[in-house]
């Protein structure tokens, strides 16, 4: 089968791997039908060092399911499903709790013997509690959002509670990625009054303003601090999203957030250390997030996307082949494009 | 009148200063009765550099009114008051949320216009919001532990509420001092079934024995994370109690914290930056606290204490008069005295 694989820094090619194959007892065999580029993609896409054997991509997908293991019970062959970008077990004290990230058997994609989302089939361990079945034919319209549902929609959904939205409250949103754009649905989702975006590109300020942002902060560092304390009568924003995860975007998020408020960050940590640890202290900002337990959030978004009522599929706004690939994360990198979806 | 004043690391004298006074219609003149020396008092005791005009010191304390000014209505002379250890108006907005150490109109102790409660008097700033009565005499034998609530009772509380404690739940308390005993206290006080105190003072370890923590663990850096982790299972403690303000108290913190658990710091941060960025955002950590909006919890401890139900007033060890000042602070700078109380 074919699959992507990066081989260092903005090197992408799209090759012939082995074919995926059940191995346990527990597992799916799924075909994908759509995938995409993440913004945490580009990471590795900026900074990987060369590596000979190099890295299976791709951890968001819908697929249908191929095979499954004699041990699965919650999905068969043909159905259409989505999976998380992690998978979990469903049964250990984690995923009791909602927290499928830090599952106890669980895990990331992209090892050979697991397989990456980007490419024409995946190996799903622990098919049970990894995936969810999507009730849609899989050329469904409903498509593109459906996909979120793997991690953008979910992410920017848990930055949103993590940073503790809810009625009435302002909500401020750093960066203007995929992910900080679900942000901006997920804070309107959750009652937010006031929903500031600290962005700067023309497209992803006009989808913000769509999806519910009521005011946009175009400047950077100190001024966009300035401009947000401004726009909240010099109090700061309620609840703060990070969803980047440079040193910057983190001071100016924490620096943005009033007293009492808390920081959501979803944005994977770039630097070891948070700043601002006085400033955060004396305003005991609450400084919360990580990995979004998407698997927890499928089911109470699903309803939203399935009637209509929240559209994250409009983050896309290029659509690929498998042979695109390598085009598509430089199109994400020179941010020509929001989001890059692989229809297969 | 006389009141204690820091000229630098290591100098602390006791002198003669002008008489406390009312100044603005909504302050109060209070007598001091008793005052205590926080851990806190020991960052500059350490670190101060050399100020020729001192540095006025002392935020706890309970005293008698003495007069107030013509817009004060909720206390009066010959009261019996306690005070939080910053001042605050309680109508601001933050006032309202229960987080009075914002305040917009509030303050800290200390100033030559305020005073500091380690002296004899103190003008207090917006008595009304600052001041709770009490409904004792002065010299009620449970005045050591009505005077915690002036700060480290309240600040034990808050990093416990802000460490997500609860009942059922698994508590580590970094740090043995008077606000980490204190925190204890709080963590079973709101139901948790474990409470692991890291210490090594055999004097701090039996009073915290008797307030309920049910295990220590002695050890230091990576080995006191490793025991934390023995002792429940290899997955860690729900809520941490972060009550010391080091890196590397704050970094045991985060590496004890169970995955999806939280960290209440109440420790003044000594350092620019929050270690372990990383770690505490793949665990998804809640990182929240700050200066305990003691205010807010007066009320709610004060039933508990009056019943005699908890005895925060044991972490006081020590009780001097107003001379014995510079003494104390070697006492408690040299770990000799868990806290000092000063008697007037």
């Amino acid at each position: 089968m074919r699959a992507t694989l990066m081989y260092g820094a903005g090197d992408v090619r799209v090759e012939t791997v082995p074919d995926a194959r059940l191995i346990e007892p527990t597992d799916a065999l799924v075909t994908i039908t759509r995938s995409c580029i993440c913004g945490s993609d580009l990471w590795p896409y900026k900074n990987m060092k060369p590596n000979d054997g190099g890295r299976r991509m791709g951890h968001e997908f819908i697929g249908l399911v191929d095979a499954v293991g004699r041990d699965v019970r919650t999905v068969k062959r043909g159905d259409l499903v989505v999976a998380p970008f992690m998978w979990s077990d469903g049964t250990c004290v984690f995923c009791h709790e909602g927290l499928q990230t830090s599952c106890l058997h669980g895990g990331g994609w992209g090892s050979p013997d697991v397989d990456g989302g980007q490419g024409e089939a995946v190996r799903v361990p622990q098919a049970d509690g990894t995936l969810v079945v999507l009730p849609v034919g899989r050329d469904d319209a409903l498509m593109p959002s459906l996909l979120t549902l793997s991690d953008v929609m979910g992410t920017g959904h848990h930055a949103a509670l993590c940073a503790k939205v809810g009625p009435g409250r302002t909500a401020a949103v750093v960066g203007d990625g995929a992910v900080g754009l679900c942000g901006v649905i997920a804070a309107r989702r959750l009652g937010a009054e006031r929903v500031i975006l600290l962005g700067r590109h023309p497209d992803r300020i006009a989808l913000a303003r769509e999806f519910g942002a009521t005011d946009i902060v175009s400047e950077r560092g100190e001024d966009a601090v300035e401009r947000v304390l401004e726009l909240t009568g010099g109090l700061g924003a309620h609840s703060v999203l990070e969803c980047v995860g440079l040193e910057q975007s983190t001071l100016t998020a924490i620096s943005i957030t009033r007293p009492g408020g808390a920081v959501g960050r979803v944005g994977v940590p770039q630097d070891p250390s948070i700043p601002a640890a006085r400033q955060s202290f004396f305003n005991n900002t609450t400084i919360a997030g990580g990995p979004a337990p998407v698997r927890a959030y499928i089911e109470s978004l699903l309803p939203d996307v399935l009637e209509g009522k929240i559209q994250p599929g409009r983050v896309f706004d290029r659509v690929i082949d498998l042979d695109g690939v390598p085009d598509g994360y430089r199109a994400m990198n020179d941010r020509e494009s929001i989001k890059v979806m692989i229809a297969l």
